[in-house]
């Protein structure tokens, strides 16, 4: 029999999306988000949710676009710094030594030092509670060559990303292969 | 220099999540679900997205509630078969042989079988395009005692949950253990 714990945020896993913005003077912000993902297919769209009170919600209600930044694991101390402090008292790309650059397709910035990042254009706002969910159309991806499948799309081997574990709070690596989607079902 | 590849919905890692639901005859039914995530902390809410030929989307409109069910890695059949075929066309509960016990807290039945699920009241419904968000709150989340962690919550590790990577279509484990959230960027 099932114990009850009360209601909390726990559901594994989550990613650890680096969301890219400008602030209203043009420089670069980044920020940790685990509450997001993928939210629809046609168009391709992410959302992610922040609260009013970090600096990357106002840039993106100014500007509204953004990148979605997916880290490898060897940045795990930069993707927890820029969690940690706010925009609004650094510079968080000189602070980690990451690069920015400008999107050709919206007006934010990307990483350039991780495998690859999604350029979305805000397509909606959703007030909930302490959290406003964005969601972006993904515009583009743009991906280092080396990470890209047989398919021509990013594998999460190559990638070797984090996930983030809500109740312990702990970064993790991927582990080993288990089966195909759409088939072991089928057996 | 990082290559265009184009819009897709690609974002690593995604969860697994089994949603599930009781159709208008009261018959409880579960399908797989790869978007969706946590989207805001107080209250506590969790989205999916789901398209209108679901018979879980009909099910959730109908009864305005859910559960979120994540699957321990061994599940991985199971979990796969839920994805591919619909409730309209077989009993899912039966062909896996899971157990739907009805909640205590919401007009949704949950997988007995699996370590934790939440249960969660519809909240708000956005219509994005193909996809469907329904953004629930959640009410309660029930866990078996084995798999709670020192702090009273879900453990990843004992959880063994599976993660789903888009652009390879493959089910993975959860891998080693990076380092500390909301610590090693202090360092």
């Amino acid at each position: 029999m099932k114990k009850s714990i009360g209601p909390n945020t726990i559901l594994h896993p989550n990613p650890v999306l680096i969301i890219g913005s400008y602030d209203k003077d043009g420089r670069p912000n980044i920020m940790n988000v685990a509450w997001g993902g993928i939210c629809c297919s046609k168009p391709p769209c992410v959302g992610i949710s922040l609260r009013k009170a970090t600096y990357t919600y106002h840039n993106i209600v100014a500007n509204k676009a953004f990148t979605v930044n997916i880290p490898s694991s060897k940045f795990v101390k930069e993707a927890d710094m820029v969690g940690i402090y706010s925009g609004k008292e650094m510079d968080k790309f000189k602070k980690t030594g990451l690069t920015p650059i400008k999107s050709d397709v919206v007006n934010a910035p990307y990483v350039k030092e991780f495998p690859y990042i999604l350029e979305c254009k805000l397509l909606h706002t959703l007030e909930i509670g302490l959290h406003t969910q964005f969601v972006g159309e993904i515009i583009d991806i743009k991906a280092d060559e080396e990470i890209l499948g047989e398919n021509g799309l990013p594998d999460i081997e190559k990638v070797n990303p984090m996930l983030y574990a809500t109740g312990s709070q702990k970064y993790y690596e991927i582990g080993k292969f288990i089966a195909n989607a759409f088939s072991v079902g089928k057996k």
